[in-house]
């Protein structure tokens, strides 16, 4: 069965997660009933990231079988056709190698949490922003920053249902960029590692604004992370503010179009 | 009775305009409802620009009479709290002199109209763009673009229903920006004048995509805005795709606080 890399794109408020669950609407599940409008039966497809309930994607990347061969332009457009009125749409689709798996052969995803400071709620970010009032630090939050960067043991930071093997990972960058928006105020942390723990992101977010708002300083990061306990963890910031922005593979399974 | 001088954010989607209707949900009407909750009675405000159905504003600006004496921090968030669940937010707030009018004292107006050229429609845009499915060429949209520049009978590009007593407007400013955006190539309309006809904005934006597509030379532009005949004009773009960025005064109402 030829294989399809496709780029997904969805607003996660809508979804339950990525996943398909039996009683609840997900990103998956969206896409597979778009598929059996195309070629009828059951499909089953996979992704670099299984991301939560609320939790957004720019650059999510998906493998499906077909039965037949598609001209991926075709698929796409078809796709999207069917996925209407859900939030999701196909950006990019590619015939991939038999070999390639959206999933296994990732070597890097790259996740932005966006934090809004002002008072007045937030009426044209889409729900893309975690809202806090105050401002934030962003000299203080890098420094925070910086103890996470390289390889630990990141118990702290990972959900107590994190079903991974090993609490290890190797966190590549976590830039805090400071953005003067329209709407205000933004910072936006860039995080990039080849694989995260589940809710590590977000546990980062929170953690850093409590660095940002001067309720902890940089240093009790470092603390935190050397604790390898979940209860020393900062708050979790909300879904809606992550975005999954990138999947990274050894080659580019959309360049060939 | 003291006036007070808002600075208004809202998402234009579920609401028949800014303009106060019986039977359809306004913006005007939500925030005097808003108002109604902090001094009971009918109340009346005047925003510098009425804008259509479905149209967004980042910077609207309206005033209020109350009966008594507000803090104007405490004002706005009082406002907020009761315009939930609407997607209407009071952004600033300053006590106006009482000869100050939202209306009539202001002295330019500013737009914004995004196009996003991609294939795959917008999920993550909030309802804040116009799709288009080709690429557009922004050199030929300034050029065409040029020929609106300085004192024109606007007739062309007025809807028929406009209630101005003169086509004539003075538009000091339309740049074409181009912006490479994660959703993919988007062209932003920076549009100033002191006023706007109805309908001008959103006529300028789908004139001049007919000039990024190719369908109209640059210079059709010049003949159609000669014409002063409404049949002249391209097709007017989607509300969606506009925002109400900026209103201006002799004196920013708001950096007094």
């Amino acid at each position: 069965m030829p294989r399809y890399a496709l780029k997904v794109e969805y607003h996660g408020a809508p979804f339950s997660g990525w996943q398909r669950q039996a009683d609840a609407p997900s990103v998956q599940g969206a896409i597979e009933a778009a598929l059996a409008r195309l070629e009828p039966g059951a499909h089953t497809i996979a992704a670099a990231g299984r991301t939560d309930a609320g939790v957004h994607a720019r650059g999510q990347v998906a493998q499906a079988d077909l039965a037949r061969e598609w001209d991926p332009f075709r698929l796409s457009e078809a796709l999207n056709f069917h996925l209407k009125p859900h939030p999701v749409a196909i950006t990019a689709c590619a015939r991939a190698p038999d070999d390639w798996h959206a999933r296994f052969s990732a070597i890097e995803r790259r996740y932005l949490y966006r934090i809004l400071c002002r008072r007045a709620p937030p009426v044209l970010e889409g729900g893309q922003v975690w809202r806090v009032s105050r401002p934030l630090d962003p000299a203080a939050m890098r420094a925070g920053a910086a103890h996470l960067i390289g390889r630990h043991d990141f118990t702290t930071f990972r959900s107590s249902i994190c079903q991974a093997d090993s609490p290890v990972r190797t966190l590549d960058a976590l830039d805090v960029e400071e953005v003067e928006t329209p709407a205000g105020p933004e910072i936006r942390l860039h995080v990039r590692a080849r694989s995260f723990l589940h809710n590590q992101v977000r546990s980062f977010a929170g953690t850093l604004e409590r660095v940002g708002a001067g309720a902890w300083a940089p240093d009790d990061v470092a603390a935190a992370l050397a604790a390898r306990d979940r209860a020393a963890c900062g708050p979790v910031a909300p879904p809606g503010g992550l975005t999954l922005a990138h999947v990274g593979y050894p080659a580019d399974p959309f360049t060939t179009e």
